[in-house]
């Protein structure tokens, strides 16, 4: 385990791959080597870029990612995928767009499935992040399709969080705009050469303007990431904002280890006796309050 | 509280209202209520829409109350918005394009705000369908924006699950269709005359070809809900699986007893030790897994 952690720090490519598969699958071996590598953790700058389905996120992660290495940086991308209920593994696997990359040693790219449980952003995100930091990756890319949980999810993992939106998205970009707009630290506004900008940017704007203080100055950068404009400015936006935020890593931590525990709990909750419940509810001869009460004092000792 | 119930199952519009507040604000009289109504609970149909935003699904779910109306059947709707973060409330309100609905004594119309919570969906509206199925409504439908984590929740929730699709919304549809796919018991093409249905069917096919038996069969209606075409179509498929599926309750109940307990513990977790906990993970003088262990044992009595 020792060596294995010590080939990882090394940046050994093959053992990282291994590790990543280990945390992937949650073999047995995945805990003691986080374990191990945890104390080495804490340096890389994790940036997570969300948004509503279509905005662009892979090729924005692509153009990113060319900048990083023009700068000379070690990174990795980390890319969640929805689960596929029929393949079970991820989707995109490691997406076409990233395939240049492949051939780069100071690149190194996963997909990831989430898992349709709770916490829509795969449980195993952290650990992915934790093990690319240990690696000593200096940047982390984690790209997440969604417009939901998700979000949420990722303000837990990422240092600095970019929000991106194009124009053209229909009635409910309002509502998922709001949704995501507490945890958007740069705001990046893609396919800027298409219809409908201007009026993006205002709203989006007049949106921010009704924010409490702070969120008001969340930066609005244009990009079409497809043809790399606008990208480095993207960039500069995002790690000047890494440079400011103080970054208030017990809390990050609070809530990773609530979302932890929680995890821990579902896995032992017994099944049977929920089912017995369950059949109770369903026949109506006990209203869930009561049954819920029951299984809480049974199971963890206290009452309702 | 007998009364308040009482006047509920009467279909008292008041005290229904009064009841959906009390639900949605948590308020210490939502628990008792709803255990009294329980029993009269397991009648409505209950039918979840969902879908990528900018699919149309608030057109449809008008165009479908229309119809339900039409066929003289009492409903509810339920909207479930990401909540607003500045209002704190739900963002779209009452949703305009249901105010033809509002004066209308059979149709019962809520928004809900999800809360960012663990669930997507807000934790009250399942509270809020079994409030509706006690008052008597023969149809409950629910529109939740998003798509992540809500749609395993909506799943959990409804005997029904539409799921609304549009052509022409980007590369990432591809991933969010993924996603959904498990869930679905009817698609809906929606915006039909548009280019690219042809193209958008031919995809839907052609996963539903690689799925397990049983979600072959899943019929995809054409619809163009803002002109009303196609709608009764996408109703009657509906209604069809709805008598064709072999409810099962007891399935169901299991995996929202499970929500409900998870929900309860979360709100239990000592926050000052977890907050302790975190620091010295934060630190770096401890690792995750040992604290997770360290806080279970003490908490809930057992070991890592």
């Amino acid at each position: 385990m020792q060596d294995w952690a010590g080939r990882i720090r090394g940046g050994e490519r093959l053992a990282i791959a291994r590790a990543a598969t280990a945390i992937e699958n949650r073999t047995p071996e995945a805990e003691p080597l986080l374990k191990a590598l945890f104390p080495h953790t804490g340096r890389a700058t994790v940036i997570g870029i969300t948004g509503p389905p279509g905005a662009g996120k892979s090729t924005l992660v692509d153009q990113l990612a060319a900048q990083l290495r023009a700068r000379g940086k070690r990174i990795a991308i980390i890319a969640v995928d929805p689960s596929s209920p029929f393949s079970g593994g991820a989707l995109l696997g490691d997406r076409i767009r990233m395939q240049r990359h492949h051939s780069d040693e100071g690149v190194f790219i996963r997909s990831m499935a989430t898992r349709g449980q709770m916490g829509g952003l795969a449980r195993g995100t952290l650990e992915m992040a934790l093990l690319m930091d240990a690696a000593g990756k200096e940047v982390i890319l984690v790209e997440t399709v969604g417009a939901g949980q998700d979000e949420v999810d990722i303000a837990r993992l990422a240092d600095v969080t970019a929000v991106l939106l194009a124009p053209g998205m229909g009635d409910d970009v309002q509502a998922v705009k709001a949704g995501i707009m507490e945890i958007a630290d740069v705001f990046v506004i893609n396919k800027a050469d298409q219809p409908g900008v201007a009026r993006l940017e205002q709203d989006l704007r007049a949106m921010l303007s009704l924010a409490p203080q702070g969120k008001a100055e969340a930066p609005i950068v244009m990009t079409v990431a497809s043809e790399g404009s606008g990208v480095e400015d993207a960039l500069s936006a995002i790690l000047a904002v890494r440079g400011r935020k103080s970054r208030d890593e017990a809390g990050l931590w609070k809530m990773r280890l609530r979302q932890m525990l929680l995890d821990r709990l579902i896995e032992r909750l017994p099944d049977e006796e929920l089912g017995t419940a369950a059949a109770r509810v369903a026949g109506r001869e006990q209203d869930p309050y009561t049954a819920l009460d029951q299984l809480l004092r049974r199971w963890f000792g206290y009452t309702g």
